[in-house]
């Protein structure tokens, strides 16, 4: 099977600054033409650590992909180490590259400097795969037997995110033509509102009874739950894949409505579908969650299909006078009660016409919390011609994590409500 | 310099199903204690995988911290491969980490599994450090010089982020009493509205005429616009700070109103921090941005002081129903246009009140576009009592990074508009 190393090069990740997304999609991405990536591996910006990070990685694996480094200013220094590990100091430029680097600069009325210009100068010892979205061309070393013990190749990709992704398609028409590649089958299946341990206890015996070959993991998530990832390696594609469904089969009357997805598919691209499929359209109300879950609804190309509109009501002035919550209800049990939340969503369904809605109002802390009302509290409610619900939920989480689970929780209500109603 | 490497563990990651956030926050921990950061590594849920990469991590690095697989589950392996790599088959029950399990899983109202209690169980050859926040402990192993030719230390941590988070202030104050420890300083320079290079060409005679140990790194990012950080490695933390400091009051007028934070502060924290300030309220309308503005400002703590509520006007029935944009505006030019912005940013600041108010109408993508109006196009209105302008923009990209251009555009030209009104 072939393996792969992923590589990021950058400070700014070894220091915390910034998150590695780019090793993620390239993974999958490998992962699809079934190639086992073994390791993922951020080394800083210094020019032997780099060297010594690439020798031992290609030693370990038929492919290595390099991403960061590129830029044009003077803290990127892969090329040069690239240069180094490939035995040269010599470079050549790249007419393709120079040719994009002066019409991306013109297109967007930038003027063309020396050091964009110098981002076409490569190693001769690479091939190049012009970048057609950036100023940094993708370079693709080829390491004989006799270096590595193994025929090895080395990709190295910007590391800004978007042309890492542009990138990647073109390494992998490369990858597909140099390499013996087989299959690896994933199933990934989706659970709201049990917790890890309780899932196991749950599916144990369904678990225990899985083929050798397949192997379960559990993937603890806030804002989807937990994910279950049903995974087979090597050998037939076709066969894996009606292996896995007979499985599923098995485990979903195990489950019902824990289970919301048997793909990999968010709780809002899950109601998005059952809302189009209904014909139906969704409004929010939001305090505590401040447009989150308007967000993730939005996040979904097509939602204007279904999704209609929605009203962040932090302060009590725009809860009153935008949504109609009576001011009785607010100074009676609060803004962060049952009787507001549903006030709410019924509020935001009339004011934009929508059939459901869902509505949050919570103390997502670090402050305000009280004895009675904790930080971590949320009231959610939701709402349709058939009736309103509310629900009181406590999470004990910073701010970030407490807004990310009363915005899933909310969706995991709407969805319940929509499927059970929808019966 | 004490020197560190990260290790996260896990499938999920090597398959690119989830993306590791855990390191980059202990990273940011190690490297406010002065501790160098020189590899992150994720490794695959292999026994000889593991033992092998942590042999090879312990043999570079003074403190190899690792994450994951200690889950309760069937495919968390870490625990057994550090037994083995400590040279061990014996386990030990930790008596507190066994009271946390039970307390933690009956106030959840879980019942007490098996599984559960196993995670208090662990190798005979570590300390262990109880964790309060979930079930896994953490776990040290001391080696001695013999063993990788130095003194190393590896502490195991459990992969839940919440619970990976809290460990971490406990073994900070383990590694700060075992370790030498020099300082690292970073200043973090925030610009927004230039393009990497021309900001490179822009401040080339400031760059060039830096201290030779000052590093200087460029860190674009659509959300933020391209960061600056300055670094300074080992000697006196005092004394690096007032050179930087320095450093810095020679590049703020090159940079101008370009410069929105000298420190690693958002936008929508820079703009918060004006309004609370002056006393003032702020309101956003949101069509192609979702509610992604709303979120970010809610996401700051304190943000009720000055953030009164926002709309999404997802419909055109909900920009006219509820923001009170003429229809004449929609028919005659279109809900992505001038008039349309304008009157939304308008509308919401009636609404609700506020002071200023932003809006934003455009076509994310990826379909929705014509020639006329291309997918990536917005119009951004600001308004305040002094007046409402509003700006074109275009950006080429997926949906979700139009969706942030997008917000991260009208913020800044939210805080540029409350800059110069506020003279």
């Amino acid at each position: 099977m072939t393996q792969a190393s992923i590589c990021t090069i950058g400070d700014e990740i070894l220091i915390g600054q910034i998150v590695d997304t780019n090793s993620s999609h390239i993974s999958q991405a490998l992962n699809g033409l079934g190639i086992k990536v073994t390791r993922m591996l951020s080394i800083a910006d210094e020019h032997d650590a780099i060297v010594e990070a690439l020798e031992g990685e290609l030693s370990l694996n038929d492919i290595v992909i390099v991403t960061g480094g590129l830029g044009p200013t003077k803290d990127d220094i892969t090329k040069p180490a690239l240069a180094r590990l490939s035995g040269t100091d010599s470079y050549k430029t790249d007419e393709r590259q120079l040719e994009i680097i002066h019409k991306l600069l013109s297109a967007r009325g930038l003027d063309v400097l020396d050091i964009n210009l110098a981002q076409a100068s490569v190693p001769d010892t690479c091939e190049v795969i012009p970048n057609r979205l950036g100023t940094a061309p993708v370079m693709v070393f080829r390491f004989n037997e006799e270096r590595f013990g193994h025929p090895a190749t080395l990709y190295s990709l910007p590391g800004v995110p978007f042309e890492a992704l542009g990138a990647l398609e073109d390494i992998m028409e490369d990858i597909k033509a140099h390499n013996p590649l087989s299959d690896i089958s994933h199933r990934t299946i989706m659970t709201y509102g049990i917790a890890e341990s309780a899932l196991a206890k749950k599916i144990e015996d369904w678990e225990t009874s899985l083929p050798e070959d397949m192997h379960l993991a559990y993937l603890p998530n806030p804002l989807t739950g937990v994910r279950l990832r049903l995974s087979v390696y090597g050998g037939d594609k076709a066969s894996h894949e009606s292996r896995m469904e007979a499985e599923l089969d098995r485990l979903r009357p195990v489950l019902g409505d824990l289970l919301y997805s048997d793909h990999d598919d968010s709780l809002e691209h899950c109601i998005g579908t059952i809302l189009k499929e209904a014909g139906l359209t969704v409004s929010t109300a939001e305090s505590c969650t401040g447009g989150t879950i308007s967000a993730m609804f939005t996040s979904i190309p097509g939602s204007s299909e279904y999704f209609l509109g929605s009203v962040t009501s932090y302060a009590n002035s725009v809860k009153t006078g935008v949504l109609g919550v009576p001011e009785e209800i607010i100074m009676k049990h609060g803004a962060v009660s049952s009787e507001c939340v549903a006030a709410m969503a019924e509020g935001v369904r009339r004011l934009t016409g929508s059939d459901y809605s869902v509505a949050t109002s919570g103390i997502a802390g670090p402050g305000g919390g009280s004895e009675e009302k904790p930080v971590g509290l949320v009231w959610i409610g939701v709402s349709s011609a058939k009736g309103t619900q509310t629900y009181k939920m406590v999470f004990k989480s910073d701010r970030k994590r407490n807004i990310e689970r009363f915005a899933s929780s909310a969706l995991n209500l709407l969805r319940v409500k929509l499927v059970n109603e929808l019966k």
